[in-house]
């Protein structure tokens, strides 16, 4: 089974892809789709939106799974995540893919064992579990993540 | 020139097309969308897409325009607001079509006369702009205040 992890932003949205099979998990691919500040709004979610239906088109995971959202105090950090993240749920159930959701602590549990685990407490895991993965950055890893926790979930 | 509006909310996103022939506006068509609270929020982003495309598809509006959101002091709100905003953005922007914003008060401006104008009032104008008008409900009326605003800003 192969899974895509998505960790959405309106500036940088991380996807990682792992593949289940029984209790072990392989490495596929991750990367960053970064879309570009001076460019309108709409285009930017055309950019998100393409890109990601490309990675989905050439990996062809069986199903999908997001992080749940920090609700910023500021809310129009707020506002830019929720179009960057309405429009990744979107890109997902419109290519006919089950999304599950995830909350950052639960995710943190997953993977490192602790819902308070650092960023780069996270990063070291990733390179325990998924040996040789190269990081395309802050953002992969997260989705990595993601993807990895949906991986212990349907277990 | 044909111009769509959107009032854009997960639960019921109003749309509004008027037609703009010098200084002349017609009504030519509103509705709204709605999405069942009782499905998954990935479902309801597609149903939004699929229906929104599907009037694009039948009017073949020339331009758009989106109203700007009032940032809701609840966070949670604010973040499901952006997520079918994010989508709205897309699916204008997908179909080609330049996307304007204007700001809750600048429509009722040029709708009404002034940026306080009530509900109430903004549908009475509506009436008035366009003569046999049957508005599909309150979110429709507010999109196509958006439209003939947009109409007025490209005079």
């Amino acid at each position: 089974m192969l899974i895509i992890g998505l960790d959405p932003s309106l500036t940088c949205t991380g996807w990682g892809i792992v593949a289940k099979s029984g209790n072990r998990l392989t490495h596929i691919a991750n990367g960053q789709v970064k879309t570009d500040a001076a460019m309108a709004l709409p285009d930017r979610l055309v950019t998100l939106d393409r890109e990601l239906t490309d990675v989905i088109l050439r990996y062809r995971p069986d199903t999908s799974a997001v992080e749940e959202v920090f609700v910023n105090k500021n809310p129009q950090s707020t506002l830019k995540l929720g179009q960057a993240r309405g429009v990744c749920l979107l890109t997902l159930a419109r290519a006919g893919l089950p999304v599950a959701e995830y909350a950052t602590r639960l995710i943190k549990k997953a993977v490192v064992g602790t819902g308070a685990a650092e960023k780069a407490q996270v990063q070291a895991m990733l390179k325990v579990l998924l040996p040789g993965v190269k990081l395309a950055g802050a953002d992969a890893a997260d989705a990595l993540a993601v993807a990895i926790t949906h991986a212990h979930m349907v277990r």
